[in-house]
């Protein structure tokens, strides 16, 4: 669904607006219109003189920036930027660096492709994967890049068609109004468009993109240098990754023309030069009300990161059994570790109890100027309360919401595929604007792409993850309650797990088709048993979204733009809203910074790599690694950290100098930006990045990839 | 060490002072002198006429009691409960019901004796237990139990010690007191003495106990109903659990002649009846300050929860290998499971606003009333302040201390076999006073029944908890940190966890006699791999124990005495200590509660628990019910509900009436007592129990323990 977005801290996460593997979710498709993803200016206090913001690229502070860098960059500027900027839909971004569709992203972005295209005898993860002719470039199986082509507002139709709208009538005429400009923006499968609320319902702007569905892969290096220090290393500096890999978009079975790219940058990033970076931060939420943040602090991370942590261990012990599972389990697993470790940084930035009290004390001061006009107070001044109380309703009604109807629920894949081809007779048979989100015309492609993937499904871990969800969900529900049973039966939970996948014949996307094909006959008379499970819960779990969508996400929203109204009218609008996965674009320099006494320069080198190893997991180069050594410029940067201000989403982004060649390419936020979902430190705050240099450094010394960086132009 | 038995929730947790299945986690020892197992009274607001309160049997409020149930005990029925009851050392309670030494306690009490006694070809855990003979009773490998004889008020002793201690030296002076009174009253190894601190330093009384290690199993029903329902249905109600064991003590080789004990009730428990339980509960927290409340909160219980829970992934995962890791997991499975759920309703309390700020409040007004009384304010105004800062030192030190110090962190047997040997040398050469606390005189039984104890290790379980916790120690602590580098070295923790595992001697406890029998020269010359790691890391192990004793743990007892002190006055000394893992007596009634408008009745009967098995786990009756069924009288009471206020320690306490018979066995809280850790709901906190004539149907109609119903009287 389209909330998943804002639900995932995903600094590093590949799938960042998709948690599960479930090729259906449709969180990937549809970020928009949930309220967590929307968002309101910083309060004035938290700008300063700071590089903190995720600009708008339509509503850019180029003043501010002449006056803080010296730089002001022309409309020709930022358009070659707009169009040089990829998104991945799974929720990553990337960068178009040649005029052929040649996408740099991450490692960890193209990790899921990596793993589908990889086979018991052949693990594309281990040994990494270079194309050394075009004809050998490989395509993802469910991977789709967008380009953005244009932004148009439309916050007055938006703003009409929600006028008097009840509480009631709120969620519903909401959904309705984003479907209509959607599907009257998507002239065909080839063009995506997404209306996304920018300053919690303050503006809407309608953003439409080129769709790419054929994306095939160039190279990619071994996990053991793209993750280097692995876990124990994930988030920290000093660091030593190569977290690239190259995709190329093709279109028509051709690659893609792309005129406009980003250059190279020769000397690559250096000490205190100002660098941007382009991409798509996916959630922020420093706008939230404090009783939002609350809700945050003790109930949705502590819940989510206990669930996770088990689930880390499960696959942990499960990847021990061999190469196999280990093969298998990575990519989920990395994903665990990945948003475990930066939910952990967001409580902690909750658990400051100074932050946390000038949070208190902010909102304390906007109330109390709305208080004092009597007009603003008697349209705004009720929607702190409001929001307040559509906490409880969320506590009481969450649970159900995101364990049946949610992609967090059950961690099913098959599941996912059983539940969109139940739902999809009916929903098609609605007119557009009543349907589920992900089943609107405009989304309609991602979900087809996921349903009809031909990636490999693995009957074991599917039996591994639906089962322990099952006995999550009873243990969380408890056994008595009136979904578990109808879910469970008498079963237990794992027995129950290992029967439907051992009779279903989902994993088959023939199958799968012949079902969507045959519409609802055809799917009345499956005996599939994931067929029959997703059909006994349909009712229950659409009512649970139904509530939810009323009760919690209608109320936050509809009061959320009166909390934007209050904020536009007391700080203004030079401002950027809450990260929304859109292009952003943010300014910083190459920097350091001080940790408790102690100096963290901004640079490694690839010298240094040598010298962290230790020939043992995580630390462990590759042979290739080792046998290159004396060929290489051992005191070539390899990363390097900049204050711009980024989050999860912005994986894979490029940075680039003021003359829009790059400089290099983020791949991770230190352990303070972690906390950069409430708010930015320009003190403790920095993205991680590889060095231009170290990228043609290995490919070319290490890798032997002549064509790729011939098409770089180095 | 004395410290773990505060950190744990378990209130059905077997070894609820000891969280780790190493024999030697010394906390199973000496709960006492911990701050955290320390206490204050509930401030005079928390009381009212409720039932709450876990009284000292030599203050017990007779006229209370008498006011509000009309009962008065006298001297001489206090004393006969007090000679009637019987700790478990492990962390559990139980009664004596027979003249030859007979005591009654949970299974999940006795179940790490039951693993330990069980074979890859008999698991008793899965087939119960009974000795028709008294020849069949079979030894537990390490179990201590011990039986109150005497307290003695040592306050003015412990204070004229303590009198003009420096922060510095004040838990240095504090130990080396307690180490001397103990000493003093030690007259043999059947004799243990425990000097408990009480209202948080307001009071220190000494326990002297007669101690047993010769305890035999007698009787245990099998898993499957010993604990129905499993870990969906714990700390819930309706329960229809069969958690019970019977033990036998041994006196030289021959069965205690027991003449006091607990008598049995024909009628067992009706509803609104008077109850008393008396028990051992571990530890409650209901006088912590708002700094350390907030610590709990922010801290420790979040980060408890997310490493359990991923060690319970990872113990789940294993389980399913085979019927013997299934085995082998199972008790440490357990607890995990038991202590998640209760760590989770602790939390949720602390996460309640309305309580926490009644918490503030309390707080508050205590501190106006210090400051009022210049005398006072001067004396004891900054303790609120200094425990404030302890906070801060907690922070930065507890890492540290937890994972590597206290039987949280390595999670091994062999590892803390190997670090008392490295340090028995060293500590026994010095005078009792100085020693760390386990090595003390008095406690050197408990430590060498489990330095020597038969009972098996498991070479692929201990690989797989000491590979995870050294894993757990990289994150937490840093691969760069000194002593993470000084524990792993360049190893993969899980390769360096099996290979130590596989190079060691010390399972066979001959191994481990031999090394402490040779003292230094043996420890010095030994190349054991787990010896080696012990020694290599015991400098740095003492400097943050000794670090966290002083700067953390010494400024908490120091100020909180001054706080107890400011309560005393305040509010007079008519209250209750906080829970120490000492007798304490509680008395209640027989009384459902009301959940959200749903009125849950006090009692279930045997057959509901034929109406809610399904088959399957963990909700399968065992054959040998399912044979019985016709020959029971289904409508039996089977568990029931009191208003008693226990907490985890209270497990196995007997439910008695005012004749002192028995009418049910304690064995678990409903989820609202979960809260309890920190203050007492009468509305809805609940001790749930198994009743008097549902065990004696079980045992005379399923079992056929005929030996046992006729030892019991019936």
């Amino acid at each position: 669904m389209h909330r998943s977005l804002a639900l995932l801290g995903c600094l590093t996460l590949a799938a960042c607006a998709c948690p599960e593997r479930a090729p259906l979710c449709p969180s990937t498709e549809v970020p928009t219109p949930h309220p967590t993803a929307t968002s309101g200016p910083p309060l004035a206090a938290g700008l300063g003189d700071t590089d903190e913001g995720m600009w708008l690229l339509n509503e850019f502070p180029t003043e501010r920036l002449e006056r803080l860098h010296g730089f002001a960059p022309t409309q020709a500027w930022l358009d070659h930027v707009r169009d040089s900027s990829i998104r991945l839909a799974g929720g990553c971004s990337g960068s178009l660096v040649s005029s052929h569709g040649l996408v740099m992203t991450n490692h960890h972005c193209a990790e899921k492709c990596i793993q589908q295209l990889s086979t018991k005898q052949k693990d594309l993860t281990e040994a990494g994967f270079y194309a050394a002719s075009a004809a050998d470039e490989l395509r993802c199986p469910d991977m789709e890049v967008n380009q953005l082509t244009g932004i148009e507002d439309v916050t007055d139709r938006m703003k009409a068609a929600l006028a008097g709208a009840s509480e009631q009538e709120f969620a519903t005429r909401r959904k309705a109004a984003v479907a209509s400009l959607e599907q009257a923006c998507t002239t065909s499968d080839a063009v995506r468009c997404d209306v996304v609320d920018l300053y919690r319902g303050g503006k809407y702007h309608l953003y439409k993109y080129r769709r790419f569905q054929d994306v095939r892969l160039v190279f990619a290096p071994e996990v053991a240098i793209a993750f280097f220090g692995g876990d124990p290393d994930n988030f920290m500096f000093p660091r030593f990754d190569l977290d690239v890999s190259f995709l190329r978009i093709y279109d028509g079975g051709a690659p893609l023309a792309s005129s406009r790219h980003f250059g190279w940058s020769a000397a690559g990033a250096a000490e205190g030069e100002l660098t941007f970076v382009a991409g798509h931060p996916g959630s922020t939420e420093r706008s939230l009300t404090v009783s939002q943040l609350a809700n945050r602090r003790d109930v949705r991370l502590p819940e989510r990161l206990l669930w996770w942590s088990e689930e880390r261990g499960l696959l942990t012990e499960w990847s021990q059994r061999g190469e196999d599972q280990r093969r298998l389990a990575r990519s989920l697993l990395f994903k665990r570790e990945n948003a475990i470790k930066a939910y952990k940084g967001r409580l902690a930035a909750l658990h400051d109890s100074a932050f946390f009290a000038r949070k208190v004390d902010e909102e304390r001061a906007l109330r109390a100027r709305v208080a004092a006009d009597p007009a603003l107070a008697a349209s705004v001044g009720g929607a702190w309360d409001a929001i307040e109380s559509a906490q409880t309703a969320r506590r009481r009604l969450h649970r159900h919401y995101e364990l049946v109807e949610e992609g967090e629920g059950l961690e099913s894949t098959l599941f996912s595929i059983a539940r969109a081809l139940v739902r999809g007779p009916e929903e098609l048979g609605k007119p557009n604007a009543e349907r589920l989100h992900e089943f609107g015309d405009a989304n309609l492609p991602a979900l087809k792409q996921s349903l009809f993937s031909s990636a490999p499904v693995s009957a074991e871990l599917e039996s591994l993850t639906l089962g322990a969800s099952l006995v999550h969900l009873r243990e969380v529900l408890g056994p008595d309650d009136a979904l578990v049973k109808k879910l469970l039966g008498a079963d237990e939970p794992r027995e129950l797990a290992r029967r439907l996948v051992a009779g279903t014949k989902l994993a088959d996307p023939k199958v799968r088709q012949a079902l969507w094909d045959g519409g609802k006959a055809a799917l009345d008379a499956s005996k599939d048993p994931f067929i029959e499970l997703a059909r006994r819960i349909d009712g229950e779990a659409r009512a649970y979204r139904r509530r939810f969508e009323q009760e919690v996400d209608g109320v936050e929203t509809r009061n959320g733009e009166l909390v934007a109204k209050a904020r536009f009218l007391a700080f203004g609008t030079a401002q950027y809203p809450d990260a929304t996965f859109t292009l952003r674009l943010s300014y910083g320099v190459v920097r350091g910074w001080s940790d408790e006494g102690r100096d963290v320069a901004p640079f490694t080198t690839l010298g240094g790599a040598f010298e962290r190893a230790t020939g043992k997991e995580p630390f462990a180069l590759p042979q290739r690694w080792l046998d290159a050594r004396s060929k290489l410029a051992l005191d070539t940067p390899f990363d390097f950290v900049t204050t711009n201000d980024i989050i999860g989403g912005n994986s894979g982004s490029p940075v680039f100098n003021a003359k829009s060649e790059i400089v290099g390419l983020v791949f991770d936020g230190n352990i303070h930006s972690l906390g950069g979902a409430f708010g930015f430190d320009d003190q403790k705050n920095r993205a991680v990045a590889v060095h231009s240099r170290a990228l043609v450094e290995a490919l070319a010394k290490i890798y032997g990839a002549a064509r790729l960086v011939e098409e770089l132009g180095k």
